[in-house]
């Protein structure tokens, strides 16, 4: 490359060549990490914004601080690309060939500098104080650091890990990187008494960190490096917990993502060639049905409530929807406890709470929804988003929901198998008073174009899609394609014309249904998209226990996949009917 | 009775009457109640320390406020029993006979003044979140109010309400009930600015709660009804949050649960009639077994943590056991999940983290387990504390670890049948550096007197104790007793001699032990101290789908029982020897 003999960035292989620059090569080094970022997640997708935002801060640290020997923990990890970059893992950002090389999250198999796996939020703080503890009980001296954004310090566990962190002792250095914005807003008292330090520069009266027993630093200039240096230098070595608090600019560098910073948290490939595009109509898909049902709902004057953890991109709760909506809208921060408690006291208020969350932060939320919702029967509705067998991120896995919440008892829990379920499900779910109930949302929308008419507050009972004999598969929500393509397959390969039913409900059996089927079927194949164990199959076979009937489940195996190719997955979980028919072929 | 005529307390039905008093009736009232909650509590057990430390601070919300259209949320309920003689239902404390008609929690079967089933901490602020914003959206004016200890201020769900509330811009009242104690000591930087804040009058420098955003009030004699009324009248129908920060005495008015808090916190009936009683020498028990072997690796030089949060008294780690191990001690409040998270830091630290956790509680902490620690495949060890099924409250139930637990990969989860099993296990967990590992701990102790020679680090391997035919029992940890005893019943009622197996792992099949079974079993009973759905016996279930082998799972079913008697669930879910032989016959 022409370009390569004069970059600092080359020079760079591990935090020791850090150590060895002046302030202009660092400026350089900033300059040079965030073309190289810009390049990269335009190319492949990513985090954008965040990472922009944290060069100057990881430049800074790795000068002062010595990692892999002190330790740095990184929150949820959407800010730890310069920290790869500058930690022996600059190919994966500089040679489009090796972009895929690394994950977008820290991941310990790649380096020692990566402490732990983290993609989830509100962990980094609580970690560290493990890390510290675990260094003074056995004698180590080393710094250990935590950085965390506004956003994160939302999360109850980030909560309990400062409430811990200053009683601690000892060295603990807890880096705020406060850019002003979740991935949506920031919200709540915390985000607007660290709006009061940044106007004060520091200096407001009743300091939240000082409150809670922290020696506090702020650093207003986040993108200076000398003043970042200086900062960290004082705090090196401290024997006290200590809180940086560094005011940084999300996006910056990149001027669209500096003024409209939302979207660009974390962006798709090719993002940034489509600025100047008109932005696509949009076409209907489940967060369109769903903001349509809200939005006509509280038209008609019903207490709705949508609330949601800090992640309304990915139910497409933009900033046109919250604005409509109005006082009917809530962003919680990244606390899904407080959403679900306060559904449940929304619910208990005669208010209608629809809760929107993605599959992978349900299990943020386990003791609310059994304790604060469905102990209580408090009826609010949870729609569950993303959930099924992916290709994900081992952090952002969204095979987990079912186990999670369909063993918690009074929770309804509905898969809907096209548009027109869902609305149904919905509306059922909105109107009744009774139970909490949860709906897992497919992905990728089906119409058949009939209006549903059932009535769903039947509970637990199945639709016997097509009547058939010998075997019976039952498909449970997105896998109910699935379900009826096997059909199609056992039917042209066998000669089977099988039985295909929509249990439509996770929560309960049809029990008539299923022991109906005894008469002539001899086996039932069960298909889920997500995790066998503790799942939906398991309990259908349970119930055949006692009866010749055979049961094959499938599903997810119990594992944490990582960027595993979905159809790889569907090939090592037999999730392909020429499979299925293989070991259907070996019992019938 | 005699005295009747006098009390105050026989002319308080509800509320209204409350406000009818003059101050010295009521402080006649708060020495009646009293003295009803030490005879009721001393006579069936129950919160003793928490409900004394209530009662003036009860009278006057109910003199100033309007319940139930003002609506007072309850942190944990565990003092709730002035508001319950206050709120109609005095019966449950005058009259012996009726001592046991109410819970020991707030129950909304039971009156319209309790608005949450809660038996679980750091609620409340959550709750009345919702019920503010329920209120807001359909236009009601009442008051919310959250009354929560301090003890209950370090759980993340109650800082994420804070959070929250502090921006909700609405009534809300936030009365913080602070005793300076947990159920033991109260731990972390809120509880040492709580501190501050009662030293300085509430006048402390840097108030916690201001910097959140709210208006603050300190009551420094939080038994002086008075100031009471006083205080909770001025904020009464403000239009925005409001902290009411009170000082006040857990086990006020008996002075040996003044003096002595953590035992007093809840007592077993008679506990006031053996004051003087010299303590019985404790018998050997799974916890002097635990605290033992701590202790002997710390004095070893193990790196040990032994960590919990803030309910030490359910493994016993008194205050004998936590000077001993010293810093080797962490109570990180009522925290569980930075409990985890800690544990998973320490372990990633080359400490040897050991947590204790009750069973009800485990699902405080669902993320953690599953990003924290096994995602990273922290070696750390989990104790649970309690598991199995039981006659109690609907809030505190111990039948849902192993659904939990058992599906999140990576994690190996254990069930001893007895102690020699249990020290091996633990002593292996200790000392392996590569999964985390949770141990379900019994509750009864069973000794062999054998010593256990297994391998552990050999996952997933049952142990075949009997070689029989026709029939496999299955008993999973202290249901292994019960398998014992179906065997021994199989034999003399239907001549079957059965084989006997102790799987020990939870988190694995051993399927090689399992297909051998086919070749000369034709049903297999699995036995296990929980939920049947998620949990153990399903997925022997599942292995045997494509089989001709029968299967039968016992446990408990899905559902929240309270305190149902223990017997009565056994019938109901078929655990005895009897009923699963009549399900037997029926099939073989």
């Amino acid at each position: 490359m022409q370009e390569a003999a004069i970059r600092v960035v080359d020079k760079i292989n591990s935090p020791e060549d850090v150590k060895k620059l002046n302030y202009e090569e660092m400026n350089l080094l900033a300059s040079e990490i965030r073309d190289l970022i810009i390049k990269k997640v335009n190319a492949v997708g990513g985090h954008f914004g965040p990472n922009l935002g944290i060069v100057e801060t990881t430049i800074a640290m790795h000068y002062v601080f010595n990692s892999p020997v002190d330790k740095i923990v990184f929150d949820v990890s959407h800010q730890c690309y310069p920290h790869k970059i500058l930690t022996g893992r600059k190919e994966g950002f500089t040679n489009p060939e090796t972009y895929h090389k690394y994950t977008g999250y820290t991941a310990p198999e790649e380096s020692d500098h990566d402490l732990f796996k983290v993609g989830h939020t509100s962990t980094s703080i609580s970690l560290a104080t493990g890390l510290a503890k675990g260094r003074d009980i056995i004698g180590g001296k080393e710094n250990i650091i935590a950085l965390i954004g506004d956003g994160s310090l939302t999360g109850g566990e980030a909560l309990e890990g400062l409430n811990n962190a200053a009683v601690l002792g000892s060295n603990i250095i807890i880096v705020i990187n406060d850019n002003d914005m979740s991935i949506a807003e920031n919200q709540g008292g915390i985000c607007e008494h660290l709006t009061k330090l940044r106007n004060s520069n520091g200096k407001t009266e009743d300091n939240f960190f000082k409150s809670l027993g922290f020696e506090y630093h702020y650093v207003s200039e986040g993108h200076n490096i000398e003043k970042l240096i200086e900062t960290f230098s004082q705090v090196k070595d401290t024997d006290h917990p200590v809180i940086v608090h560094i005011h940084t600019l999300k996006g910056k560098g990149f001027e669209p993502a500096m003024i409209n910073k939302e979207p660009f948290h974390w962006i798709l490939p090719g993002t940034l060639d489509r600025l100047n595009d008109t932005p696509a109509l949009s076409e209907e898909d489940y967060n369109s049905l769903t903001k349509d049902y809200l939005l006509k709902k509280v038209s008609e004057g019903m207490p709705i409530v949508a609330i949601n953890a800090a992640t309304p991109g990915v139910f497409g709760w933009d900033k046109t929807f919250r604005e409509k909506m109005g006082s009917h809208y809530v962003d919680v921060g990244i606390a899904e406890q407080q959403a679900v408690a306060m559904a449940s006291g929304i619910a208990k208020r005669g208010g209608k709470a629809v809760m929107g969350v993605m599959s992978s932060f349900i299990q943020r939320t386990y003791d609310q929804l059994s304790q604060d919702l469905a102990l209580n029967n408090s009826p609010a509705t949870l729609l569950v988003f993303w959930g099924g067998i992916s290709s994900a991120d081992a952090t952002h896995l969204c095979t987990f929901d079912i186990p999670l919440v369909s063993n918690i008892p009074n929770i309804i829990y509905l898969a809907p198998t096209c548009k027109e379920e869902y609305l149904k499900m919905l509306d059922l779910s909105v109107k009744q008073n009774d139970y909490p109930v949860a709906i897992r949302v497919p992905m990728e929308l089906i119409s058949t174009g009939e209006e549903d008419n059932t009535d769903y507050s039947v509970l637990n009972k199945f639709q016997l899609k097509e009547q058939g004999e010998k075997v019976a598969i039952i498909g449970l929500g997105s896998f109910f394609e699935k379900a009826k393509e096997l059909k199609e397959t056992l039917k042209s390969k066998m000669g089977i014309n099988a039985t295909l039913i929509n249990p439509k409900f996770i929560t309960g059996l049809d029990k008539d249904l299923l022991n109906n089927l005894k008469a002539n079927h001899s086996l039932v194949v069960t298909l889920e998209d997500g995790e066998l164990d503790g799942g939906f199959g398991e309990k259908i076979t349970r119930f055949y226990g006692n009866s010749d009937m055979k049961v094959l489940n499938y599903g997810a195996l119990k594992e944490f996949t990582d960027r595993t190719p979905l159809e790889e997955l569907y090939q090592r979980y037999h999730l392909t009917s020429e499979l299925i028919i293989d070991d259907i072929q070996q019992i019938l």
